[in-house]
């Protein structure tokens, strides 16, 4: 088996890189290393497992040639901070739609089959039933973030009815863990560093959302591929809870140490436009293949704020 | 009130254009008159009702100047031709998808807040319930039109999401009639004026279709426009029934007089890769707001026939 993964050199793809490496299959990686972090793949690079191009999804004429015996891409490959579609809004249009197009037009000419997508619970938008199954609609996402996985995930579909592609696509929880170079979690371990007496929340912090450990999130996915053969599967990806962000503050606290730190509330019910307060997704389809995740959200929460204090603050 | 109407040259925009010169609003057009035909309009301009710019909207900067003072966007282009995605796969991407972030931007840079969008039963995808709600899912298009018409759906939302934007989003059915300028009541009109004694039919003509008429289609785009006020008012617009394409191959024949033609089935469930072969949409959300159409599918099909054929046989 030989698989591409964009964005292999990020957070998410990283790991997908490990497990793809571990069972033993050759592995290509696409990234621009505009948030990926070559040191997360470095090591199989070294040892030969792991071959990496420094290219731009962007360019197709760059993407066309990577295509070649490859059996399944792994298109993780995106912007992956949700809030800076309120101050660049083509961002995401760029790296996300316009970038799944290129894949997936570089596989049609090269005749590449099959394609697992991540998408983002972010395109079930504001209002959906908690827990959201996969069948909700409409889906009328309110980030541009969640505008580029939809237009992606229309893409996809078109490419499978169009040509014959198939597909898996994820949508994703909030996934945090080893390696997060964003998100909630980072930030305030960020902020405690810069000043462990005040930790500022966005929000009045009741936004409530479903976390799942990025190493469940790739087992997942790949266990999905594996028990699945339909042209066009969608599946959510997450774990069966949620945490509140007032309860990270308090997790992040008590893993920093920094007992003595006030919390600051910036107030309103989100953390900025186009952020949903509140999100779980129903994962029965998931749990229908047998898959069970090993963190719920609270451990994964911990789990996550105890690597990556030791990652940031050393 | 003052509009700015996208593909207001065209078949659909030219009707709506129609309707807002004659109820007194100012209209500025934009089409860059790929598909539009400027002569559909060309009363208006010589009369002094449409200010008329021959501009490309996969220019951002010749669409910011435009948004001067305008009160509400009809964004209408985008590449006609469904079955065009076989063959070239981004003009959908450009004319659609990205036409319409264009659309939005330099509305959200002149501070024009309102905007009403042409999207099409098409994002249901396949095996949709008939007929379908607006609150199906997942919406997986199976045709680059189809995807092009999610994700510029996705970027209203974000759009309205992020940044305020009040949003009218129409999944429209098949809409025909006067000035039509493709699909099945069109080609089948070429193919007679061709060969009167033989018809081709795409697929086996089982395929079975809403279809609405133009003046009832631009009617309920203003009348849910008024009636309406959400921040997001999504709504199918369609027929209370469907036509099969035998029947409209029937009606075509009966309305040309061409008694003598054999027709000839192609074969298969669907026109070409991509389409859509069975498609009705749910319109009791339309009716709600107290409109009603004046034509069913097979009326819609009768009367474009006779207009196109005048139009096209002379």
């Amino acid at each position: 088996m030989r698989a591409l993964v964009t964005g292999g050199a990020g957070f998410i793809g990283s790991h997908l890189v490990d497990r793809l490496v571990s069972r033993g299959d050759s592995v290509v990686v696409a990234d621009n290393l505009s948030s990926g972090v070559l040191d997360f793949i470095q090591a199989h690079i070294d040892s030969g497992n792991v071959e990496f191009h420094n290219i731009d999804l962007k360019n197709l004429e760059h993407l066309i040639p990577l295509m070649d015996d490859i059996d399944i891409v792994y298109h993780l490959a995106a912007n992956p901070d949700i809030r800076l579609g309120t101050r660049i809004t083509n961002t995401d249009l760029n790296e996300g739609t316009i970038a799944t197009y290129n894949v997936l037009e570089s596989m049609r000419i090269n005749n590449v089959n099959k394609i697992a997508f991540a998408s983002s619970s972010v395109v079930y938008g504001e209002n959906a039933p908690m827990p959201t199954p996969e069948n909700h609609g409409p889906c009328i996402p309110i980030s541009l973030y969640g505008a580029s996985k939809q237009g992606s995930e229309g893409l996809i579909g078109a490419f499978v009815g169009t040509f014959g592609l198939q597909a898996w696509v994820f949508r994703f929880a909030n996934i945090i863990g080893e390696r997060g170079t964003h998100g909630v979690i980072f930030d305030f371990i960020h902020k405690l560093k810069a000043d462990p007496n005040r930790l500022e929340v966005l929000g009045n912090g009741l936004q409530e959302k479903s976390y799942m450990e990025v190493g469940d999130c790739v087992d997942a996915m790949l266990h999905v591929v594996e028990n699945t053969n339909e042209p066009m599967n969608l599946y959510n990806l997450g774990s069966n809870d949620t945490c509140s962000v007032r309860n990270i503050a308090a997790i992040v606290i008590r893993e920093t140490g920094c007992k003595s730190a006030q919390i600051e509330y910036t107030g309103g019910d989100r953390g900025w436009a186009g952020d949903i307060p509140k999100a779980m997704l129903d994962i029965k389809r998931l749990q229908g293949l047998g898959f069970e995740v090993n963190y719920d959200s609270e451990d994964a929460v911990a789990y996550t704020a105890r690597v990556l204090i030791k990652e940031i603050m050393g």
